[in-house]
């Protein structure tokens, strides 16, 4: 082994989620709006992460139209397939969501009033309107043959069916409703009712290795993985996560075999591993900075603030961020920033000397243990011969003094801001790790 | 008519689409991360705008396991269904790929070597990597049966199957990948090919009216909607888009019908209208500023360098993006944007006067025509009896002076961040069009 590779640390058994059995579900939400793009459905990928760390597996997920026929064609195919289906969507109080109705014909029951959902109703627009009014009144009636959760932070019902052992869970589109209710009630419940056997998940994340390249480097470490453990390449912009899920009774084999796997891939792809852990680069690098007590700020030029955004979506961040300048022309780059104006005119504002001062001179502004730069062109335009589109210079400073590094990230814009942002996060957290 | 209600504007006839038949379409997403939450599915809505705005009707979105048998058996029930079948993922090099060789299978056919793959596939990779190993060359080979199209900014190729006169297309499910083929060149085929009848979509925006008050508002003017247009409410957090969609021979006469149904909601909701665009705030304001040559910077506390973000998020914002303060900690408020000491300590970080300090003080830094602020709890902690979790002050300066208002947005962090950065960008957006 080439003692320059990272040795790996001892794996940390909390990382890996041990559960009983595998279940199949279904995901179906309805809503034209999912269908026509102008809502994007995030609240599959949700379930679908919520289920699975349950030890459900998820089998199929479908958006469908708001019509009693797609409703009724599509439920029944999927109640054909699996035995537990999830349903999200056409719940609101206005008469394009037929959900309920629609559920009730499916299950031969009818739509009576309920006491529970009228509390609900009342409570939740107790001091958000002056009145109760029919439609709200009318989200009140449920199918007969349901049984109801309560909604503790909106006024659409949350269904249970159960007929012939199969369940059916109906529950809001509104994502912090949905959300809530699958914590509370309908995931414990799920447990409770259906889980009796293993499964084990681990996800390894690398960067800065082309995909094929990887697998290429891997092929061999793959050929030894055993049956029962699979692996998955989930590849996004700048870096891959590599996902070994075992099915198992003997957890105790799986997981110093999955363990073993480990021990090799650090042999292979050495410190390109920046993580063991299946969370984004900002939470890894929040949670390392909380642990030692130190903070952030961040000068944004080309991530025009989606560094700070990334990082202050985490519930705590004020504790280790102090904030950022977005400097998005160069006169503040200049003025806010101290950058020298002469090497912004000799080497241009995308360029090594202009970084590593953005990070120097926020780090100095806001007082920060830690700064993170970015610089450089997101395109479609601004691209020269010599620093085409995606050139993008990266730098972090702290009490190791700057380092900076400069990237090409290609010709989309959207993804230029995606990988220089991820990027920036995953140099100050290798940094840190050293 | 009330005389202080905003009188329509003529309607933009170039803001409907016009066009020709509707024909159904289904996609099917491959991939067990999609599944298990790992990636979020952002494809089908962006697949499902463009298409829906093409004039077909997407009348169903599945997301499957990367397994031959739920490729075949989905691939055959869409087929059932409709004419038309997109398809994206799995293309990737790597083992776990597995759609080429379904899809040869499905067809009856076999894979063989296409040239015009490879070209791509060189071209693509040409200065990325050193060689072109076998898994890249691999990229190479595709159903015998199948039409290619060039894929220009990846290796995966893109394959076109017809057959009995239905048509799949296969898609590589990178994003860009993707959005580039759809763009150049499967929409255009698919109009080519199909497109013979007409529909017409307008949308209205409409900010602060919660859902079932803005339901039985409207619901008179909800019945006199003649039978060949349909209503649809989509809601999300502060604001609501309301989709009038016809479809019709006559599009003289619906577009005509739309136009009066709109002016009467003007009459109803009056200027809580902020668009009749089916577009962001943040692109609506970015619009109006390059318009009329004028700048913006940003001061954000709780939304943490978001709306800088979705600003910059823009092609071609830094005309009219100066750049902004994440101003965070306290001392940042201070210290960068000047805000009086004094009103921090005895109003608190949020409070009319230390937002209102911020806009004017960020205005001042950057020099900018107009700022937006904020500063609020997002939550989940830091919230007082006073001044409960969700309470968010927003500012907005110019010319005009100073605005600010107080809003309570819930609370849920993600939401209290994401309303806040809109109801920011809609404030000054209103401000601007008076």
């Amino acid at each position: 082994m080439n003692p320059k590779l990272q040795t790996p640390q001892p794996l940390n058994f909390s990382t890996y989620k041990l559960l009983n059995n595998i279940m199949q579900v279904e995901i179906i939400t309805i809503g034209n709006e999912l269908l026509i793009g102008q809502v994007v459905d995030t609240n599959s990928a949700w379930m679908g992460k919520k289920l699975n760390n349950a030890g459900f597996d998820i089998v199929r997920i479908t958006s469908i139209q708001d019509t009693e026929q797609a409703i009724l064609n599509t439920l029944k195919e999927a109640q054909e397939r699996v035995d537990i289906v999830l349903l999200t969507g056409g719940l609101g109080p206005t008469k394009d969501d037929i959900t309920k109705a629609t559920l009730a014909k499916y299950f031969n029951s009818q739509l009576v009033f309920n006491e529970l959902v009228f509390e609900d109703v009342k409570r939740f627009l107790k001091g958000r309107v002056k009145n109760i009014n029919k439609l709200n009144e009318g989200q009140a009636y449920v199918p007969e043959c349901c049984e109801v959760i309560s909604n503790h932070v909106g006024t659409a019902p949350i269904m249970w069916f159960e007929q012939e052992g199969k369940v059916v869970v109906s529950m809001p589109g509104v994502p912090p409703e949905m959300k809530l209710a699958m914590e509370r009630e309908v995931v414990p419940r799920l447990e409770k009712r259906f889980v009796t056997q293993k499964i084990i998940h681990k996800t390894i994340q690398i960067a800065n290795i082309p995909e094929a390249v990887l697998a290429e480097m891997l092929e061999p470490w793959e050929h030894q993985i055993p049956e029962y453990i699979s692996l998955a390449y989930l590849p996004s912009p700048g870096k891959i996560r590599l996902r070994l899920t075992a099915k198992t009774n003997n957890e105790i084999g799986a997981l110093s075999e999955i363990e073993k796997l480990i021990k090799q891939l650090y042999e292979i792809v050495g410190d390109n591993i920046f993580s063991e852990e299946d969370k984004p680069a900002q939470v890894l690098l929040s949670d390392l900075l909380r642990e030692n007590g130190k903070t952030l700020a961040v000068a944004e030029s080309c991530t025009g603030g989606n560094i700070g955004h990334l990082i202050t979506s985490i519930p705590g961040s004020s504790a280790i961020f102090k904030g950022g300048v977005i400097a998005y022309e160069n006169s503040i780059k200049e003025q806010v920033l101290k950058v020298d104006k002469k090497d912004l005119l000799s080497h241009g504002a995308v360029s090594k000397p202009v970084v590593e001062q953005m990070a120097k001179g926020v780090r100095e502004l806001m007082q920060s243990d830690y700064a993170i730069a970015t610089s450089g062109i997101a395109g479609p335009d601004g691209g020269t011969e010599e620093k085409p589109v995606g050139t993008v210079w990266i730098a972090v400073a702290g009490n190791f003094g700057v380092r900076s590094e400069c990237f090409n990230f290609g010709r989309f814009r959207d993804r230029n801001i995606q990988r220089s942002s991820d990027m920036g996060l995953i140099m100050l957290l290798k940094e840190l790790k050293k």
